[in-house]
């Protein structure tokens, strides 16, 4: 096949095919987490998801995916130790976040907040990844969240109580006041339940980044930015978003059919690998019960039910369940979180699968660097501008 | 097999097996540019590198790259237009620049100063990357570059001048004068040379991040954390190192001798892909010959002359030659930049391919989410800490 200017094509397609998106592919080896698709099973190091929420604390969790068992009284102790001792962010970290305009996406300030992190002490961040700055950055997630939250309310930032779990703190900073129980509890199991999945995008973008021999920050600055794509964790609000447009249980008929007829998609339902009910959904679904007002619940439910019978009305055949985002919307706004800091709460745990990840990757690493197939020109002849 | 905790391993490997990196996988289809690794060729849009470099400027190879064919007078002129508009960096990013502690690594500050854009103005980068957003970016890596690299010497940042060319306006706004031919030159060169080479790890980091509907900024803060890794981008400080501690050409058998005694990597040799020299390295080579003291090169040229023969002495069969970095030490050297800008110029050159890349993935795209080999355990029952 001959192009113009003599150009010979290297392929006979005649336009992009449609990428795979690695659908299927085999991209590393890991001992941290499975998600079991067909049954709709998750695995944190030999855990099932229901053997842990509810009754694992994050942080004994974020031991168990670093570590590989569950702590003891010690161990748990020493790790909740340094993850008070490191809460408080630098000085030049705030005045970054300080810098940042407030119509800003909490996404972008956290983002540019890890990578003012990375810039901010050589010693801390050095080459090679190690468990002590995972801890680091897990401990200071909340802080650079909550720093940004308060600022762009004109409020300053709290300075963390060592005292605090995460949960805690997370609220602690964000609301500047004494977490209630009602509220640190159901989101401290929202944040066991994300704290990993397998070789999701964001994941796979720090593993990518860590295999260059790059630094600790690099590697979760990059999954941060990946993590705020709709089509992985950038669309929870959307949920919210739905519901508050929906309103109340008698609208959710008329408003589901007006959006389907439309061919709107619908927020919260379908998973690129589960293939069955999401057990975080589940667990989930309890959570928002307790943690919500009646109302919301109901709404909630009823839109699931409804939003269901229809999509398999509709596409009979196809296994489309709710996902882990659908009920994160009830539960993380009865929590007290506006719908724009629901993606960066997701963050504040699933930072614990990245670092692990990323020393899973560096203590046995190999450069991830795929090969692309080539569908363009060759053979093709510079001509001069004046020709052009 | 069962493990402790009664548990069963899903896999029956005592370890976790060496990760294959996706060697040879195709990650996605690209019409950009194509590395041909047995014949020692690199293609960018139908051109082999042979045919541009020296002849097409540093924008008509982002034209290229971006829009699919060179451009005419009127569109070459047009894209100079806007990227002279778009240089200067907003007040914003500047503080944030400012805040970054001088110790910082220029690749810490770069990628901080890119986020720090995408958080700058939601209007500018929104959810969708757009060639504007592409040009935008391109335009000001110069500029957060030289902002923290004269602010780490306690100058003031310099205003571009909209007239420069991107050769120009970066060692302007670096050295605070209007820079030689003899300068800018070879750095348009090296320019042209690096700004696309297939499916490497920072573009593929760019790829997966824009693969989830994430923005532009992310994508790219990305890629520029995967170009910090010393396998992929990282290294080239290393070879002028190497080349300052064997200092002169008669000290080149002695220290090679010793460096490969000891076991150390020689830094400047071997790459994934190509089997054959990089056309890059023999350009940059003749780059190197014009723009460097004639000392300098010929330490250069001794030391490649003998480490190819050592290698090939003490690991016959196997084809290692000469990659893109060991004369880049020599160009970007030449024109004035100390060993820690290599790689944030490198990044100033690669940005143009990064956002071509992003814009053609989501010109067609679907969320990269690979699978993992599960290696861990299952079934492990929870166990109260008491008891552990």
């Amino acid at each position: 096949m001959t192009g113009s200017n003599g150009s010979t094509a290297v392929s006979d397609q005649p336009a992009l095919p449609k990428p795979e998106g690695l659908e299927g592919v085999v991209a590393a080896s890991t001992a941290l987490s499975h998600v079991f698709g067909e049954e709709g099973k998750l695995v944190y190091r030999g855990y099932d998801i229901h053997e842990l929420a509810g009754k694992a604390s994050f942080e004994e969790v974020a031991y168990l995916l670093w570590m590989g068992h569950l702590p003891n009284r010690a161990e748990l102790s020493e790790l909740m130790q340094k993850l008070g001792q490191q809460r408080q962010l630098p000085d030049d970290v705030v005045a970054v976040i300080r810098d940042i305009p407030t119509s800003a996406h909490p996404m972008d300030a956290l983002r540019t907040g890890v990578s003012a992190l990375g810039a901010s002490d050589a010693n801390v961040f050095d080459d090679t990844p190690d468990l002590n700055e995972a801890i680091s950055l897990t401990a200071k997630f909340p802080g650079i969240l909550a720093t940004f939250f308060r600022l762009r309310q004109g409020l300053e930032p709290v300075r963390p109580k060592p005292e605090h779990n995460t949960a805690q703190s997370y609220l602690y900073q964000l609301f500047g006041k004494e977490p209630e129980e009602k509220h640190w509890r159901p989101l401290e199991v929202y944040l066991t339940l994300l704290a990993d999945h397998g070789m999701n995008a964001s994941t796979f973008t720090a593993r990518v980044i860590a295999s260059t021999g790059s630094d600790l920050s690099s590697a979760i600055t990059g999954a941060v930015g990946a993590l705020k794509g709709p089509l992985h964790g950038g669309a929870p609000s959307k949920v919210l978003d739905m519901l508050e447009a929906i309103g109340a249980a008698e609208n959710v008929d008329a408003w589901l059919t007006e959006a389907l007829d439309r061919g709107d998609r619908l927020m919260g339902f379908g998973h690129r690998v589960y293939k069955a009910e999401d057990p975080r959904a589940e667990i989930l679904r309890g959570m928002a019960r307790e943690a919500s007002t009646p109302e919301f619940f109901e709404l909630s439910r009823r839109t699931e039910e409804r939003a269901l019978e229809m999509l398999h009305e509709r596409k009979p055949g196809r296994r489309l369940y709710t996902n882990v985002e659908f009920y994160s919307a009830a539960v993380l706004s009865a929590v007290g979180l506006p719908g724009d800091m629901f993606t960066p709460t997701f963050a504040t745990s699933r930072v614990v699968g990245w670092t692990a990840h990323v020393l899973e990757q560096v203590a046995n690493n190999r450069l991830i660097r795929p090969q692309s197939e080539f569908v363009g020109e060759v053979d093709k002849k510079f001509v001069d501008i004046a020709c052009r």
